[in-house]
């Protein structure tokens, strides 16, 4: 099993085009198909109590993999097709994360970092 | 930049480490949080057509990068939270998906597995 | 204000006739700008505990109260588009859950109707 | 069959009381269903056209309008949770959406209001 993000949207790439799926793969369906895939993870834990959501059983941890899997294929195939660099942006993005919300003024608050 | 998913699953947990955010960030919420990021990337698109959503502006392409960030970022901190291995599951999935959706019946097609 | 949720439904046709909106609004958009919506709704209880979620203060009471209507109008525009009368669904939807869910095998318990 | 929203409301306060799921049924639970509810809807919509949404088969209808139904339904309990009148603020916020969306400025123009 390759560890790497690029292997496993090459990996991904291929799997849509030998389906022929590049003609419902335009990056407005893949954005829905996204949303979708992460409600259904959601879902799992929508009625546990925020203790219970930290121990789930095995049978469910297998299922909660299986969602994380579908959300991060279709993030790497909108990625993909809109040709951003997703390690790129998400460096970036703990970048911005780290002068938006600074130690000192978010420690132990989470609010938004507009209201801070 | 480390082009490494480990990495940058670390360096999120110490940000959120250094922010004392452990105590907002059970399963459940952070399955949440990454259903609202999820969300707010399909915004981008909803109003858009199909091919629209293909050729996107350079200041569009750089907020969607920007969603694609925080969607990844709350993907990865929360399997590992549920210390799930998300490239394992990928790649897992990937050949559960080949099972559920063979090349000849599925070409052309993107039906759920259930109904083919 | 009427109560009446045709009267409602036939002020935002007209709302978005004005505006020429017919165009963007297909049945796939406003699926879509709905679930966008439901997450914006979401997103204010996202950090909250299940106690805190119970007690909003004022200003996030009237915040959340907008969402919840937005959430309503794009049911109702949908609902119109494809002629689905929103009522009569609903009222069918609650007598299929009272069989789903009978109440000596769901008093106190929430699973899913086929893990009962 | 009443087409009046409150006793859809009350019928729905009580299926949820026969069955005892008030220690479920906080607002941020109910709010992360309505979600989940909402992308089960959109999912429907995924795969199609814009075209194709707009001229469902019946069966695809029925399972659309038993989606909206659940839609419905969360967003009643949520505002009953909240006492929220749902009706009230639907109709402020098309007064407000009338004030944020000028004809003359929105016409045949779907951008959000911050950017007219």
């Amino acid at each position: 099993m390759s560890r790497n993000l690029d292997e496993l949207q090459a990996a991904q790439r291929t799997f849509a085009q030998e389906r022929d799926w590049g003609q419902f793969h335009t990056p407005k369906n893949l954005a829905s198909a996204l949303a979708v895939e992460a409600a259904e993870l959601l879902e799992h834990f929508q009625w546990l109590t925020e203790e219970q959501s930290r121990t789930l059983p095995d049978d469910k941890r297998v299922q909660v993999g299986e969602e994380i899997a579908d959300v991060l294929l279709y993030l790497l195939q909108l990625s993909d097709k809109l040709q951003i660099d997703v390690m790129e942006a998400a460096w970036r993005k703990i970048g911005l994360n780290a002068e938006k919300y600074p130690v000192d003024r978010s420690k132990g608050s989470i609010r938004k970092y507009s209201d801070i």
